[in-house]
């Protein structure tokens, strides 16, 4: 495989270039012995707990950004997926939906931070597909992912465990990825300010459920953002939540950048933040915990949860009140 | 959801539209009580065996077509995958993208499609994820199915077993799926006389395993056909694979437009057909099993495995003898 070559429709046909790019490049990067096997199915070994799956197709245009590329994100929101059901990730598939032409350059590229980001999260590739397009049928590459976890015995979270002074947290400042990606694809001034937030949660997870057995639920803060997981929860729960507009980090490129452009950081994707709900008395340990962590300095106390009815409430800077609701009218595709 | 609407940007952001698509269209059709919890990761009970999984990108044009549709074809292929390796399917999660504009109706009926396909090969999804992107970005829709599955204890299939004398077994006649597309898409005259085979093959792999314990190796003949799959056979085993072109069961109308076009039914895709390899002692009674299933009556002995180095020698109707290799350089592009 030539480092000028580019990917061609032969390469997606089953047949010999398809062999080529399988070993050339897939087994060379992804070094697990289940894969390495070629059979048409992994056979996982998986015991001690139920076990979770997660899917997630992922189309961000550009492929490379501030912070991360396709790779990494198809990776990390996968495994972040996985960790806030409580699970803990374990294995990835990954399938590759490609445009003929695409630099091979730029394939191994990506690959090879997939392979940095499983290393990060400590998960293996075990499955693959390859799938190659003609020009025109889809732009440049699009990567899924599905992920196989364990839930450990014990955990056991869920929105039906909610109740009244929860109290709600979020490891760091929102609205990164999704401001990142808007700046890069407008031509923004301030695109080189700000870098996507992607990262795996599983470890900072891992470490809240060791030390706070007790929390309740967690979330991870992509598409949508803060308030849209936030209104999902309060309705699936039951329950209201009220959120301290003051006690949400957001940096100051951010913040500027989003009131320029008439945004809301409350709505903007993040791909390394979560937020967890835990019980009153278990709120600043979690706090401590999380800000132990290199993934959870800026964490913060943000809320609490509120008998109600599926309202979010935003108490602001001013001393109003304002109801949240789900993301709706304002798309900006392609971030994930 | 109004029938003669369309799939808007909107209904891939992650908010209030993407939550009316999930809940008016997939968990209508889909309706697991894992998947309908709509958590970040589904839990799966598992217990029993190892764990098996497979993901496949499905990328066909049309997206309709004699004998089944991309949604049909979705479940097959991943279930098929599965089957082959030994395992039972259990769980499939879906990941579709969408090109802005795609008609609901459409979609809607892809959807259907792989309900029933669910149910006709006892499946369940239990994960989803929705990406829409601009148009132009993609050619209207692929679907990504990843399935898990159990291998029971006790199966053990694998290239080492294999050994002169086995013998190889196909369920029916080769070559419809590839001839169908093709012919669909090239708008040959013959495109009425071809469907789709098409088929979850779970059912008559099961009774093939139950009534013969000895099967060693399976192989779903998919992207490349059955010569690109012996040939994988052959080198991943490090023995020779003789198949005997008389035995092969193709239908008139694929030999006679394969013979127009130029092209071999031995690398036309297959969407319900799988290969076998059987101990030389179980080759009739393997065969006796297939033809009683509604999926394997035209199955036939086509060939036998030698010692050897790799190689796939075709005896010819006659007499001759010719090497089979891997496809290549004749690609037709999104055929699954």
């Amino acid at each position: 495989m030539r480092k000028n070559d580019v990917v061609l429709l032969a390469h997606g046909d089953g047949g010999a270039l398809t062999h080529e790019l399988i070993t050339g490049l897939f087994l060379r990067y992804f070094p697990g012995r289940t894969l390495q096997s070629l059979t048409d199915a992994a056979a996982l070994e998986l015991s001690g707990g139920r076990v979770a799956v997660s899917t997630d197709s992922f189309v961000v245009s550009p492929l490379f950004f501030p912070g991360g590329d396709i790779g990494k994100l198809s990776v990390c929101g996968t495994v972040n997926d996985l960790a806030v059901v409580g699970a803990k990730p374990l294995y990835l598939t990954a399938s590759f939906l490609i445009e003929e032409g695409l630099p091979l350059a730029e394939l191994e590229r990506v690959v090879a931070s997939m392979a940095a980001a499983c290393a990060e999260a400590g998960v293996e590739i075990v499955a693959g597909d390859t799938k190659v397009v003609g020009r025109g049928n889809l732009d440049r590459l699009f990567i899924n992912t599905t992920g196989v976890g364990l839930i450990p015995d014990g955990v056991e979270l869920g929105y039906a465990r909610l109740a009244p002074g929860d109290q709600i947290l979020v490891n760091g400042p929102i609205g990164e990825h999704g401001m990142t990606i808007l700046a890069l694809r407008e031509g923004f001034g301030f695109a080189g300010q700000v870098a996507s937030d992607c990262a795996p949660l599983n470890g900072i997870i891992g470490e809240l459920l060791a030390a706070v057995p007790g929390v309740k639920l967690m979330r991870d803060l992509t598409r949508g953002g803060l308030a849209t997981a936030a209104k999902e929860i309060a309705l699936a729960a039951g329950c209201d939540i009220i959120l301290k507009e003051d006690a949400i980090p957001v940096r100051p490129e951010v913040k500027g950048a989003a009131e320029l452009l008439g945004l809301d950081p409350l709505y903007l994707a993040n791909e390394g933040k979560f937020m967890a709900v835990v019980p009153a008395a278990d709120g600043e340990k979690a706090l401590g915990v999380l800000r132990r962590h290199p993934l959870g300095q800026e964490a913060a106390l943000i809320g609490e949860v509120c008998s109600g009815r599926g309202n979010v409430y935003l108490k602001t800077a001013f001393g109003g009140t304002k109801f949240l609701d789900m993301l709706a009218g304002t798309p900006l595709p392609r971030i994930c």
